[in-house]
């Protein structure tokens, strides 16, 4: 037995302040222990001693004679410390703390709170809370609620963890109209010790618990999550409503990427890498949990819809279009099969319409025919009510021959009186049923996105062979001048160590210069400023494209500086990069941006100077797998761009995909750099690849120092320890 | 009194098919009548006479005493004619056709329909159906239910048409759980008289119906409906569901705007236009009805959200500002307020966190000081419940409040059991309630969005001096050839004669000629193949852009005809158009195109390679108003573009919209256009003008003819009657 089995499976439970005043949690919480039959012993703990609930109260855990596997602790905060000193003398292992009091009432609280978890290490404990509503478990040989929530648990296979207790207390309020159960409930609170991890990694193999349901406001660890989830994600659905996505904390990013980066974003593309289907309303969470509560993976998309009303029919069929799963294409067989029972007036194209006075035997019928035909994957039954047929029968039918089929779902839309839902939820079902048909589409898209996620393969991380040095030398280099953004040829030649094909370029200071390079390079070229002060170049007018000629080079160096000068801003200006000239008109971008609780974020999308415009980019959490970069190629509407829409050269995938997997494993070599853009991924037309054409890297100089300074002692960037730095 | 009166507020009504048999229409029509008491007089009609519901039933309309407002007509469809024959020997113009059997059962049924409308028309009759589901009437002085739906009707003040029977029955039965009732209902069926828009100005100025629903699967006359519902839209709230979506008829289409559009995205914009809120699936109609039923249209959109709970507080929050709304700032003396009496552990900020001890009075205090804060327009009010507090008994402390404060939308959102809202349906309520904050969110939004339609303006439609006959001369000019697609000359110079401003150009066929041309124009130039078999030209080559001297000219046109020649193009070759180079990299685009139901639509957005890709357009019906044009203009994503970003030169705003108020009048003009492109409208990096660099223009040949033709009788495009022609 773990200590985790201790709090979620305990044979003995002391509840350390329960009292008998009504309206408090300490009564509370012995009533619902009580009330919900836990098949252990309940040792109450009040100063006073006496009875509560029936049950002998002990003055102090250690008079307890029995084992004590939980203590659940409602003191007030001042006492939390002393009471866990008593629970380690009496050998309890397992806490619950649903005394509030800590870090989420400012800066004494959070040095309690650091107290408290000193002491929880120091004791070998695990402990839910502080400042939670309590645990769960319904399993008929635990039987634990020890919770104050208004109603007592519904039981069923879900594994619920909630970050904010009041809404884990109206979640277990609904859960029977919900027509929805819990296996176990675990409320957070401040996640001093057991987090929503710790329940995903419990729950991986606990067969009670079939699917995993999440409320977060934060995700503590998102390496560790991202680990875990997207491996238990594989074995068992799971949903995450992440709350708090206006609040994301839009920090004044210099960069492209950085600014169309943001938490939630890193929340999004975090839970997507995870495998985790993400809803953004309680409603869809409860929706789509019933939904795995009642329905297998199905094999494929194709959804069949058998209604006895045509309105509703063609809403399921704009629904299920919308979500891009497919209508299926009925056999002939089946069709043959539904008109020899059906009326003539019947429709046997999906969807099947068996018009409003199809009795209980046609819902029958049809559905088991349906259900038997290779081309459906998954089912919708539509069901008005018409003159003489109980809804109740109709559902009943349904289940039978579900009960025949298990290996497809079934979803049922009913739309009739709240008293078929309320009949419902006192009944064992083995199909979910809903008021609307957009409500059923929905369920179904959540069972195929799980099927897509089962069949999408792990990924690899590859290692490429880099120029680790010949980047750290220059970044180094950077940092001894005391600059946190490389400059745009600094920012090329670390992309170029990467292995990352940017274009033939030279930096030039002078006019001639600039000539000699170009004229080596070959014409058509591109001359950039390159400048410290000046970060958005074409702002200033500070790219010349297409220069054809030495002439029309130094006409255009010559312009710059004069342009420049005039804006006082020739200052900054370092140089001129001279660029081969890349032919294709198609612009993409990658980046990386860093968000403060996330870590790196990848981004990629359409470039150019269309990027904040249109928004056409996607993220994804460092480091990638192949798959990861693959996804995000696919994922932006661009990609018809990059197949080679209206007669351009299709670009080359797996190349483009290799510069975005580079890119992670330099991010990953170089933690400490915050941003970086390549923009524009200039997809050339003669050859498909994508070529670096602009790039811009920023450091974070503390972390970079570290990092990159001398590992003798001194931490400096340059010194004379012998070549150790 | 109207006929429509007589059908929707009779004073008598004869069942004609009234059945004594269970289970039937005719049995059922007479129990709603009779259960609902109907104030008037019900006569039922059948051949056997007797008495039906306790009422003597006469075998003939003519049979009947007193005088008769409305006919219910259940009989089979073959008796239908014969049975208004009797109708209007009896006098009896209001006309409400129960039974099935017309136009929906394919030809033979579409013949009888249109016997009928034949009749109704000469008999001066109005009629509701055929195959429909019936009328009702709530108000107390008439009390009409003659409709076969499982349940009697609730009371309230919502319009309902609906084109579904089967889905105006099934609403029927679960109105009362949703807390909702009608005025009027009206089952339109096959539409042969009354349909959506008899309903929308039937109900215009009747104040017992103060928002209208509608579920519809197809607009019988768009212009009349926009016309119709522009102008009631303003005065009450229209609701509609369309359905039929994916069905889209997507026509192969072979301009850019042909392929963006389809009959959905009109529908979409009409009833934009229209003021009508378009909701994706009843429960959101529904939801939408209950908010609009029980809150005021408020002053603005700063939202303020009072919780007993962080997480539901949160939730509320990310929805209201993903809806576009603000969140309210709370004035310090509100504050002040509500630090007077709110525990020290509360926010007194946006969302107001009373936490979970608040009691009863809290909810009343911070309500009344919220909702008299003049920073606040909309309140979200949430409770979740807690340790001895009674759902039931907060909300009726929020609608005690509320009543007191009747200029402010309220909406509580309230996670707990369903027997709490099972007691609101009992009850008289002035706050909609709802179980989840996002729902509330979006009925905020909802009343938001009908605040801006009342605001906006209603716009004209200017009319510009244009040279409407050199447009007709062109396009006969095709005609004459044969052909219905413009050439890009031809299509470019229909639009200069309606003033769009094009770029200055010339048509040559030989090279010498194009070279002419280019000096006149002076350099640099584009040159553009027109060819009367390939119509997009950048696939094969043909456009040539930066031409900066004679020489490349004649470069780049041999090269052209080398290419066309290898590809077996050149035979369709006309020759090369010479344009002005309008500098500018802002591509955007403008088109029309024609819906067979809906009509011209224009479409407006991001134009060059991005189009299909990027899908950045938005459409409007012809013709657009001011408003409209500088609606789209400002809707797509590129509007940032075309405001300048990053150092580009602001568009002229105003030009744009004329280009497309003026593009408007060209389609209504020639109302044979078909298909219309502008692509690229470049806009001028040098005066921000939107410049129509290429244009296609198709029409529909044999309206065109019509059109065009001699109007002498002849009806040919060239005829010798006079200079008639």
């Amino acid at each position: 037995m773990t200590i985790l089995d201790k709090i979620m499976k305990p044979k003995s439970i002391a509840v350390v302040g329960a009292s008998t005043k009504d309206h408090t949690i300490g009564s509370d919480i012995m009533k619902r222990l009580t009330e919900y039959k836990f098949t252990g012993s309940i040792y109450p703990v009040n100063p006073k001693g006496g009875e509560i609930q029936g049950l002998k109260a002990y003055t102090n855990v250690l008079e307890i004679p029995g084992e004590v596997d939980l203590a659940i602790i409602v003191v007030n905060s001042k006492f939390v410390l002393s009471t866990l000193d008593q629970c380690n003398e009496k050998g309890i292992k397992g806490i619950c703390i649903i005394t509030a009091g800590f870090k989420e009432t400012g800066k004494e609280g959070a040095e309690l709170e650091a107290q408290l978890v000193e002491k929880l290490n120091a004791y070998g404990m695990r402990c839910v809370g502080p400042n939670c509503l309590g645990v769960v478990n319904t399993l008929p040989e635990i039987r634990m609620d020890g919770c104050f929530a208004e109603s007592l648990p519904e039981r069923g296979h879900i594994g619920f963890v909630s970050q904010s207790g009041a809404l884990g207390g109206g979640i277990l309020n609904i859960l029977k109209d919900l027509n929805l159960g819990f296996a176990q409930f675990i409320s957070i609170g401040n996640q001093a010790d057991v987090n929503a991890e710790t329940a995903l990694e419990y729950w991986e193999n606990d067969d009670d618990v079939q699917q995993m349901l999440l409320y977060m406001e934060s995700i503590q660890n998102p390496a560790n999550f991202r680990k875990l989830a997207s491996r238990i994600s594989k074995k068992k659905p799971i949903l995450a409503l992440k709350a708090g996505r206006s609040a994301a904390g839009a920090s004044a990013a210099s960069s492209h990427t950085g600014s169309l980066a943001g938490a939630d974003k890193a929340a999004n593309a975090l839970l997507m890498q995870s495998g985790v289907i993400r809803e953004y309303s309680l409603k869809n969470l409860f929706s789509t949990a019933k939904v795995f509560a009642n329905c297998p993976i199905p094999k494929g998309d194709r959804v069949a819809i058998i209604t006895n009303s045509g309105g509703p029919g063609i809403m399921a069929t704009d629904a299920v279009c919308e979500y891009g799963m497919q209508m299926a294409k009925i056999s002939d067989a089946t069709k043959d099969k539904l008109r020899s029972f059906l009326p003539a007036a019947a429709s046997v194209k999906n969807p099947i319409d068996m018009i409003a006075s199809a009795p209980i035997e046609h819902y029958k019928q049809t559905l088991e025919t349906v259900i038997a035909d290779e081309n459906v994957d998954m089912i919708i039954c539509i069901y008005l009510p018409f003159l003489g047929l109980k809804d109740i029968d109709v559902a009943k039918a349904l289940m039978e021959i579900k009960s025949q089929y298990p290996q497809k779902p079934v979803i049922g839309v009913f739309m009739t009186k709240s008293e078929f839902f309320t009949a419902l939820s006192d009944m064992d079902v083995n199909i979910p049923f809903f008021m609307y048909a957009e409500e059923a589409a929905e369920g179904l898209h959540r069972l195929n996105q799980q099927r897509l996620w089962i069949e999408r393969p792990v990924g690899n991380y590859p290692s490429y062979n880099v120029d680790k040095e010949k980047a750290a030398s220059i970044i180094k280099q950077s940092l001894v001048e005391g600059r946190e953004q490389l400059t745009t040829r600094e920012s090329i030649d670390v992309l170029d160590a990467y292995g990352i094909r940017v274009c033939k370029s030279g930096f030039a200071t002078t006019e001639d210069e600039a000539v000699s390079i170009a004229d080596s390079i070959g014409y058509p070229v591109v001359m950039k400023m390159t400048s410290k002060t000046t970060s958005h170049k074409t702002d200033v007018g500070g790219v010349r494209v297409n220069i054809q000629s030495a002439e029309q080079l130094r006409a255009e160096y010559q312009d710059l500086i004069s342009k420049l000068d005039a804006k006082g801003l020739l200052d900054g200006l370092e140089g001129v990069i001279i660029q081969e000239m890349v032919k294709g008109n198609r612009e993409m971008v990658c980046g990386v941006a860093t968000d403060p609780q996330y870590g790196h974020m990848m981004m990629f999308g359409l470039g150019g100077v269309f990027i904040e415009v249109m928004k056409d980019v996607t993220f994804r959490m460092a480091p990638l797998s192949d798959v990861d970069a693959s996804d995000m190629i696919k994922s932006v509407k661009a990609y018809k761009l990059l197949e080679g829409a209206r007669g351009t050269t299709p670009a080359q995938m797996d190349q483009i995909q290799e510069t975005l997997l580079r890119l992670s494993q330099l991010v990953s070599d170089f933690s400490f750099i915050t941003e970086l853009d390549i923009n524009p991924l200039l997809i050339s037309e003669k050859t498909g690849e994508g070529i670096a054409v602009d790039g811009r890297i920023k450091v974070k100089m503390e972390d970079a120092k570290k990092a990159l300074g001398c590992q003798c002692g001194c931490g400096e960037l340059t010194c004379s320890c012998g070549g150790h730095c």
